[in-house]
């Protein structure tokens, strides 16, 4: 095979595997919206058997061929096919270095765990899903043994997996200047004799109104619904497999109607960054976000920085209470972006605010960091669990079900992801601070023009799609990496103001930034 | 290959064909119901590349050889592997007769010739449509000689496409029957000092009550919906791949609410057939309904038989009007069932009532006929379709929109297809008329016993999917084929004593059953 032949061949299997995946994603969608509960099985067949297509393309002999051609010759692709390669040898690599056998395994303990867990988790019930747990640790750190390189650290292969260049190293300290910030910070507003009024919020918003505000909401951020689409499910999740056709879903509570105000602006983050690829490489594999870090890093600016922003509430309360009962007929600005930022220690990760969630990430850390690097048993997980909610967040865990049986995550085996969240909103708040150089955003979002706040995303991150790897990406903005310290600023900023803290707080001075790994595993 | 190696190895592409098939459902679906607008040519994309494997895979080398094996030994099959023969033997036989550039052709004109029809109706100007539909029908004509067998006639190959086993014979004496007791019917119903009383039924009823209804509905009739789901879209269909996931979809009209009611009762019928096919051919290529003839009088069975009976009306209006508004209150079961059963020469097919429906689909058989039989001149169509709804109908469409113009059916170049409708109808009454034999259908139906009545037809119909060929399938019930006596029987029974008729019609004896071609053509 020549070069040229190799590109070709190369770009006409990712062209086969893109119509796949496709079709998967608009499965996918289905199976989570609509599609009837009695056809589980039929779904799964079908999913197995996409998932098995896709399986035997990026890891054929032509794949093989193509990679190996393309990858003595890295100097002479354009950045495009540089970057669908890195993404093709990296599941290449992954998928073929782990025996068949090991990969029938895990899919059948992921199964069998997954049942096993919401059993446990409906009767409150950890132990009998322990053995699974255990089982579903020591297989992946056989499966990591055949993919981890001299030196490496099993769990780093798990971080890079769901964040490319990622390391427990860089993560230790990212966790470590968060808790020296936050766990105070938290304290402080916990005590403090100012408290915010969040009452109003419960009242009753009859759920066709509250579709009305979703489609509201997501109009007003640049959402295009013309190439989009608001579905309900249990979990909110956005998926898409082309920009014009990038999908969200929501649920409603009509006792809350916040909830699925900040789901819809959380998703269509994410679902903004997949409408705005360019087009040169929408339809390709790299037409989707790059990682989960970055991704989260849209989501959380368009729930937080923006719809959590006191600008945005003077800008919209107005239009909102336009779709609002009469009982919200009072409530003023100022009220409403207190409500909404409310900070309190809470249980349950998915219903944390912004100021506690990282905590809530940094435990997850924690434990998983001490199961694939320590010989932890996961029986004391409970314990440990609580403990570190009781040291971080003042809270104790009742029940395990409201503990260490919370997330489904560690069921399906995916260790390695909750960092991902943290990331996202850090680097949320590193792009808020670069923005600001270019934009007056807080003027921006008051006057309601979020065009042109989304617009500089666009510009800097939604654009390239997968083409540049995360930390680069970052780093091509404004020449730096991941650093918390603009995040821990934002927090203790919009925090100590809200709260009307007398200590005054600045992140950057006032903790030990050093890294010290005893204090973050 | 051995014979054993060609029955997995035909199994295996089969199975491959129905995981692809599965998803163009799911994808299908999706398209015509949420997804957006704006991935219009995404969708296309995608569907054009799971219908080219499907292509390659009923077409490869590896299928011919199978098909060769398994050919030569037809009498070591059992039934479910026989049937996938004839199926797959008819799919490759149909594909691989047209050279691929005429196959190419064909697609490409479909395309252009469906916006120009398009065009053609929003501006009711047939003339910038002609071209197209004469090409349309000359390539037609071209692909049809590669497949013509000696003696055959080339609107029969299009007639067996849609129906398999069927011929211009039999459908000109099918139409002529019908052509000779539904047109002085309709004359004597349209005449008849008796009217039956409508207004009520154009009361408003809001959205949400009709979708309640419509669940009410489909669930009074059996249809499982916990292994199926009820959308929108703005053409009613029902499509599934597998018996536990068999969707309809429906359309609202605030003023009209029985519109979405009884076509939910009709994709209810095509939905039943598929939901309720056995388990041992579930989820191969022969878990679906065996022909558009035989599905369409399982629609019209649940829709017409069933649901527009006195004994429905008697057994449901008071349920019923537990939903509706109070203005229905004093709407007795008798004025429902006269009410719904209103018959009235009309322009347009799909709002054609049972009475007057099959002469729709009459006047567009003998069009299809004279197009692909004689040298009929493509502009004179809208003369020739005016003539035939005057003589048949006597009414006369004022515009080409409202007349030759209405379906889309042509557009793609689907000749051939119309007369399945009529069909449907026909065998309908034909299993009502067998189910009699056996059932006391009308009491059944009083008692609201639905499940007793749907089990016949799953009995007799739906258990068996596309295992038997149509015809063959109908002669198994009671060993005869089609007769449109029953059917007008029915017709005449039904009407005369709705519209109360003093003229005393018997269809059997009253109109000369001689098949007359001259009559028909």
């Amino acid at each position: 095979m020549t070069m040229e032949q190799a590109i070709t061949t190369f770009k006409g299997l990712l062209e086969r595997k893109k119509m796949f995946s496709s079709a998967m994603t608009i499965m996918g969608f289905d199976s989570n919206t609509i599609a009837p509960k009695g056809s589980v099985q039929a779904q799964s067949k079908r999913d197995g058997f996409f998932g098995m297509e896709i399986y035997k393309l990026e890891t054929s002999e032509e794949m093989k061929n193509c990679l190996d051609i393309l990858g003595e010759n890295l100097g002479q692709l354009d950045e495009v096919t540089r970057a669908e390669y890195r993404l093709a040898k990296k599941n290449y690599d992954q998928s073929t270095k782990i025996p068949a056998d090991l990969v029938r395994r895990s899919a059948e303990l992921s199964a069998q765990s997954h049942a096993a867990w919401e059993e446990a988790r409906k009767n409150n019930h950890f132990a009998t899903y322990a053995p699974f747990l255990k089982e579903m640790i020591d297989l992946q750190k056989e499966a990591l043994s055949y993919r981890i390189e001299p030196g490496q650290s099993p769990y780093d292969v798990l971080l890079d997996d769901y964040e490319e260049g990622m390391d427990a190293k860089t993560y230790d300290q990212f966790f470590n200047q968060l808790k020296q910030v936050i766990v105070p910070l938290l304290k402080l507003v916990t005590e403090s004799p100012y408290q915010v009024e969040t009452g109003f919020l419960k009242q009753f918003v009859a759920k066709d109104t509250q579709k009305a505000i979703s489609r509201y909401a997501a109009e007003k951020v640049g959402y295009d619904l013309n190439r989009g689409y608001i579905g309900e499910s249990t979990h909110p999740f956005c998926n898409g497999y082309d920009k014009t056709d990038v999908r969200i879903t929501t649920r409603y509570d009509e006792q809350d109607f916040q909830s699925s105000f900040y789901g819809v602006l959380h998703e269509c983050g994410h679902a903004l960054y997949e409408q705005n690829v360019s087009d040169d490489i929408n339809g390709t594999t790299l037409g989707r976000g790059v990682s989960m870090g970055i991704h989260e890093s849209q989501s959380r600016f368009v729930e937080n920085v923006i719809g959590r922003s006191q600008a945005f509430w003077e800008n919209a309360s107005a239009e909102l209470k336009g779709f609002l009962p009469e009982g919200f007929k009072d409530v003023t600005p100022q009220m409403f972006y207190e409500a909404v930022n409310e900070s309190k220690p809470s249980l349950i990760r998915v219903e944390a605010d912004e100021l506690t969630y990282s905590l809530h990430i940094l435990i997850r850390y924690e434990i998983e960091k001490m199961l694939f690097t320590t010989d932890v048993d996961v029986n004391e997980l409970p314990q440990i669990w609580n403990k570190k909610y009781e040291e971080y967040l003042g809270v104790t865990p009742p029940t395990d079900t409201l503990g260490v049986l919370q997330d489904v995550h560690w069921s399906w085996g995916a260790f390695g992801y909750f960092p991902t969240y943290a990331i996202g909103s850090a680097y949320s708040a590193q792009l808020l601070a670069y923005m600001e150089k270019d934009l007056n955003v807080e003027e921006l979002i008051r006057q309601g023009d979020l065009a042109t706040v989304v617009g500089w995303l666009t510009d800097k991150i939604h654009q390239y799609g997968s083409v540049k790897p995360p930390r680069e990406l970052i780093k091509s903005i404004a020449g730096e990496e991941l650093d918390a310290s603009y995040y821990t600023d934002y927090l203790v900023k919009k925090f100590s103001t809200l709260y009307k803290l007398t200590t005054k707080l600045e992140s950057r001075k006032d903790f030990d930034l050093k890294v010290d790994e005893q204090a973050v595993s």
